[in-house]
Parts: structure tokens; C-alpha cells; sequence
């Protein structure tokens, strides 16, 4: 096969070479073992806490390492079975199947979620978010995510803290699947005024099986055992995985280096969004969605291609050398598209929906050949 | 510091060297994705448990990966919160806290756990399982490890399950903690007639964050998602995880190997016994244990030294260059023994125990130092 070219960073990203460094002999013994070998380990885990905490802008002992984003977000919507009441909650129409899922699990047990709905470019609105808290003032958490995974929407976190903290009575949880927006948007989790968020290494480079949940305040968790990551999240520590995430973070996600990646990848993205925008057959989902639109992630795009099931186009374009997908790659397996359906997009435009996504080894060059590829693939359809 | 000795392979081995052989560059697509590197991954991750499956004599389709022992305990007792009623179950009183605390959790929620209770030796007997069950005819569940990570004790799994079978009206789902028996002692998860099944890499010298869980058949489990693992377990599957297990397996765990490594290990504990039996300080637990026992595991020794604190002994050990550890290390913030307790010790003696365990590369000429370390250390003490 001719060169690939990879266009699904949404689902999960290149691996970066520099984490071949890491130093597993050095780090191997098991966390909370006394000894000078479990010591070193505890060490080089809390060394990794730190400097995720330092570019994630927030203490770390804020910080706990999970073995991914579903994990975080299963670990504080499952803590609702601890408390003495079923409560109401909310969750955006939007949200990822780790977050949508597991409402509707919590759902089955007796709880009432209640969905928060989106505008038609996917996002929360304020003037939503107070109706959804006006018909349920009950509600003990929200989740929102910050950045939506298959439109790129971006949500105005601080804007919907504002209005979850000013609702009157019993203070709202408020949780952020931050996924994919560490390393692709600016966070700010202070003025975002999160109670949680979550994170997850992969989407940034970094190793499967790593995490980190951002708890304001400790919770008390389903998920029990050894005591380790101080009863949050039991399970023999991951330190080499813990120091990857941390490199990750360190380079994709601190302030300094988002905004210089963020910038890069809005042009590439502009000249994407410009290319399609030519092509008569091509649709960006919401069609509202400019070459430089602030309300998205430069590294995330929702298209559609008149009278071609998204299904088709993946192929063709797999064919030609390129990887996109139709939605999430966690929903593959339903033909169900509930983040299209929820912008309100009829069935028909919905199968058509294909994501294309970028990261840090993308190159303008990538994207003019995917709109090469896109225009010849087609061709043929 | 001088040439280390490690003697803590059950809180985590050291890693194999040819781990490093994995491909992670041509395994990183997501499985869940259609195009050439999602199928690729899919293809990787479908081999490893096909290899998995072989090495421990299972259907290939009875195995979900997941992040590791404690989440494969905790993902089959969380299902107990999907049954329509609050059942009773059953969890011996020696069980990893990946089990104990879950259980004290699922008690809070309104579960009705009830303890089976040990011999002197640390294992559940026949006629002590026969009176548990007696005492809760209407227990659906019981959880019952097959080798204990304290003492090593090696449950009779098959004559087990054989009084679990017998029991008269609803069948009790059988699920056994496998974390400190793959790849110490020969398993026979048929004869056996477990339900569930743990599993994890880091006890045999891969990495951390990968597990396994065995299910006969489906469960419906709490924790949600996208779907992967068949619903079993959700999150971006740890492709690379999964190869480095199969690997583990197939080395230390499949019929053959363990046979042959158990050999060695027996030959090796054989002389540490023997060298701690001449030490007048030295107490085994339980003091029954003789040379080759075939009650417990040849990898896993506790033994307490007259009036020596545990913590002191682990201390003076480590400064010696040796690495042994009280308890668990997942219980390593508290000082309770709960294993120990159950198997009558009282509160003198539980304080003074200490783990010693070997792995792989342990070799005969390690056991004789730690025999001369441990001389040097009581001088002091």
C-alpha cells in the first residue's frame, strides 16, 4: 500500500516516538511497597503527578491516575450509587457513550437522568442549560463535555459553570470529559469551575491504559480495593504509563504549547474547510461551520458527502489511503449517530456523517492530498 | 547500593525483557475503527486473546482484557448491583481487598455478604465451605482466590466447586481471583468450573494496566461504555497491553511452562524453608508449612521473626539490599492482617509477619543470601 494518511486522531492518536525513553527498569516496583525499589516507583509517580498537575494548572493532589477517560468518567458517575438518595442529573445529548452509557445503566438502577439538549452546531447554550436546570432543580450533577468528539464543538465551560453555580439550593456537581481538549483547546479548570474532569493519554500520544481523573474534592467511589491513588482508584499503580501521560501533557497540553499546536492546526484545518466548501457534493455538519470558526476544534471535523452513507466514504477513502471514520470509533458497532441526531439532523444526513480528524504529524501536505483523495473517491460513488 | 535482591514477585514482577519486542508502532489504530489500521489493531488485539485463550486452556471468547485483577474483581461483583434483587453471596475471608472491600462496598448498598471462613492454613476447606453454604441456602455468588497472595495458600478449587454444584436450588456463580496461581501453579479453569476468572500482566513480568477477566458466560455488568471487550468492558482497548499479556501467559502460564518453572521454584522454597526452620527466630505461617508443601504456592512465604515488628523487618531487610514486604502492598496503609487474622493469629504475631516471594529470575543463590541477610539483620534486632 501506497502511504497511509491518518485522519482518525479523534479515535486515538500516533504514538510519540520520545516515549520510548522512559525509564520502566528504573521504576518497575510497586508503588506502595516500603522498600528502596517501591520507594523509586512512588517516587517517579508522584513526580508524574506533578508535572501533569503543573500543565494541567492544577494541584496535584487534585489528580488521580485512571486507566483511561471511560474509566474517570464511570469512576464519578457510579459514585452517585454511594449516596444516601437517588438523585437527578444531568447530561448533554452529546456527551461520549463512557458518559451517555453509564447514565442509562444509572438510569436502569432507579436514578433520573435528565438530557440536556444542544443547538443545532452542538453545543450547550447558556439559554439551555437554565431551561434544563429550571425543569429540574433537583439536579445533583452535570456532565458536560468540553469539546465534543465527533463535531469538535466546543462548549463555553465557563459560561455554564456560571450559570450551574448561580441555580438556587443544593450545589451541582459539575463534571468535564475533557478527552479531547487537553492538548487541542486552551483549559482553564479553575474558571471552568470544575468538580471533575477527565482525561486520557492516548488521544495525545500516549500509551492505552492510562488516565487521570481531576476531582476538586475527593469522592467516595463504587470501585474499591488496595487503597491505592488514596481510595479512589484501586489497582497496582501504572508508573510507566503515569510518566508517559505526564510527557504527553508536558508537551500537548500546557498552556504555552496548546496555543502554538492550536494555531497551527486551525490553518491546516482552514485550508480543509475551504477545500471542502469547494467541493459541491460536501457538507460540514452544521453547515454553519466557517474555515476559522472559534465554536470548534481545529482538530476535529464532522462532514457529510451528498448521497454517500458515511460507511461507503470510510471505505473509499480507506482504499485511497486514508483513515477516517464514521462516528465515534466507541459506538462503532451501532449505525446509531445520537450526537447528529441531537443537532438535529434527519436519518438520512446522519448516516452520511464522517469524521475526519488531525494531530501532531499532520501536515498541510496531508490535507491536500485527503482532498485530493476525497474528490477521487467521488469519482467513483 | 550493593547488588539487590528482589523478593516481592507477588506485589509485582520484574519485566520481562522481551516484552520490548511488541509493535506498538504497527498495532496503535483503534480496533474499534474499519480502515487498515483499525483492522490491523483489531487483528493484534483478536491474536492475543486467541493466545491468551491457548495458554490457559479457555475459549478464546470467554476472555475480555481489561486493566487488570483488581478491575476484573471488581467489574464481576459491581454486576450483582444489575440483579433485580439484592442477593446474597459469599467471599472467603482471605480474599485480595480487590474483592474484600468491594464486597464492604456492595454490603453498604444493601447486599448481604456473608464470610467463609478459613483453616489454620489459610485455605477454605471442603467442610467450612459446605457449613457456609448451609448457613445461606440462597447465596448466588461466591468468590473464592485460588492461590493466596499472603501465605500462598492453594485452594482446592476443583473439590470446591464440586460442594458449589451439589448445593440444592439456584446455582451460585463461582468466580476465582487467578491473579497469584497463572503462571505459579498449573490451573484447570475447566475442572475447576469457575464462572469468572481473574487475571493480570504485572505478576508475571508484563505490564501494568493490563488484566484479564474469564467469563463462561456473558455478564451484564455496570460499567459501560463503547462497547468494546463486547460489552464486557469498555474503553480504547490496550492493544499493545493485550500482546505483552499473551506473551506473559504463554511463557509462564500454559501447561508446560508452569509445570517446569514450578519444578524450580519448589526446589528453591524448598531451601529457604529449610534455612528458616534451623533459624531459632524464625516462625513460618501457618508454622505447619514444611519444605514442599504441596498446600501452597513454592513462590509465596509468609514467616514472622520473634518479636520483630514486620515494618522492622522489612526495613532492616531492605538496608540490607533485600526487597520482602509486610502484607499486601495493597493493604500496605493499613496495619491490619486480615489474612492472618482469619487464620488465628493473634494481634502479636499478625504485626510481626512478612512476605517473601520469587519470580523468575530468583535464583537458588539469592535464596542463600537472603538466608545470611536475614541472620545479619536479626543480629540487630
Amino acid at each position: 500500500m501506497d502511504k497511509r494518511r491518518y485522519f482518525d486522531w479523534a479515535a486515538t492518536a500516533l504514538p510519540l516516538p520520545s516515549l520510548g525513553d522512559i525509564d520502566i527498569k528504573n521504576t518497575f516496583g510497586n508503588p506502595s511497597s516500603p522498600y528502596a525499589e517501591g520507594r523509586q516507583a512512588k517516587e517517579a509517580l508522584e513526580k508524574a503527578r506533578s508535572r501533569c498537575a503543573k500543565a494541567l494548572k492544577v494541584p496535584a493532589e487534585c489528580l488521580y491516575f485512571t486507566s483511561g477517560g471511560t474509566e474517570s468518567n464511570a469512576l464519578v458517575l457510579h459514585s452517585l450509587l454511594l449516596r444516601p438518595k437517588k438523585v437527578k442529573f444531568l447530561y448533554s445529548a452529546v456527551e461520549h457513550p463512557s458518559v451517555r452509557e453509564n447514565c442509562l445503566v444509572l438510569e436502569k438502577l432507579g436514578f433520573s437522568p435528565a438530557i440536556i439538549e444542544v443547538e443545532k452546531d452542538g453545543r450547550v447554550s447558556p439559554e439551555i442549560l437554565s431551561k434544563a436546570l429550571a425543569k429540574n432543580p433537583d439536579a445533583r450533577l452535570a456532565a458536560i463535555m468540553a469539546v465534543n468528539n465527533e463535531t469538535g464543538a466546543i462548549m463555553d465551560m465557563e459560561g455554564l459553570s456560571k450559570i450551574l453555580r448561580a441555580k438556587d439550593g443544593a450545589p451541582v456537581h459539575f463534571h468535564g470529559d475533557l478527552v479531547q481538549a487537553a492538548g487541542k483547546i486552551p483549559l482553564d479548570i479553575r474558571s471552568w469551575d470544575l468538580d471533575s474532569a477527565s482525561f486520557t493519554a492516548h488521544k495525545l500520544g500516549g500509551p492505552r491504559g492510562i488516565g487521570l481523573l481531576y476531582l476538586r474534592k475527593p469522592l467516595e467511589v463504587l470501585y474499591s480495593g488496595g487503597g491505592q491513588e488514596r481510595g479512589i482508584r484501586p489497582g497496582t499503580e501504572n508508573t510507566s504509563g503515569a510518566l508517559a501521560l505526564a510527557a504527553c501533557l508536558e508537551q500537548y497540553a500546557s498552556p504555552d504549547a496548546v496555543k502554538l499546536e492550536q494555531e497551527k492546526a486551525r490553518q491546516r484545518w482552514g485550508h480543509l474547510i475551504g477545500g471542502l466548501k469547494k467541493n459541491p457534493r460536501a457538507l460540514l455538519i452544521p453547515e454553519s461551520r466557517t474555515e476559522d470558526d472559534l465554536r470548534f476544534s481545529p482538530w476535529i471535523l464532522q462532514a457529510r458527502f451528498k448521497d454517500v452513507p458515511g460507511e461507503v466514504m470510510v471505505r473509499a477513502l480507506d482504499s485511497e489511503g486514508f483513515a477516517v471514520s464514521t462516528g465515534s470509533a466507541c459506538s462503532s458497532s451501532s449505525p446509531d449517530r445520537p450526537v447528529l441526531e441531537a443537532m438535529g439532523l434527519d436519518e438520512h444526513a446522519r448516516l452520511e456523517g464522517i469524521r475526519i480528524s488531525q494531530g501532531w504529524s499532520t501536515t498541510l501536505e496531508d490535507i491536500v492530498a485527503l482532498l485530493e483523495g476525497i474528490e477521487k473517491a467521488l469519482a467513483f460513488l
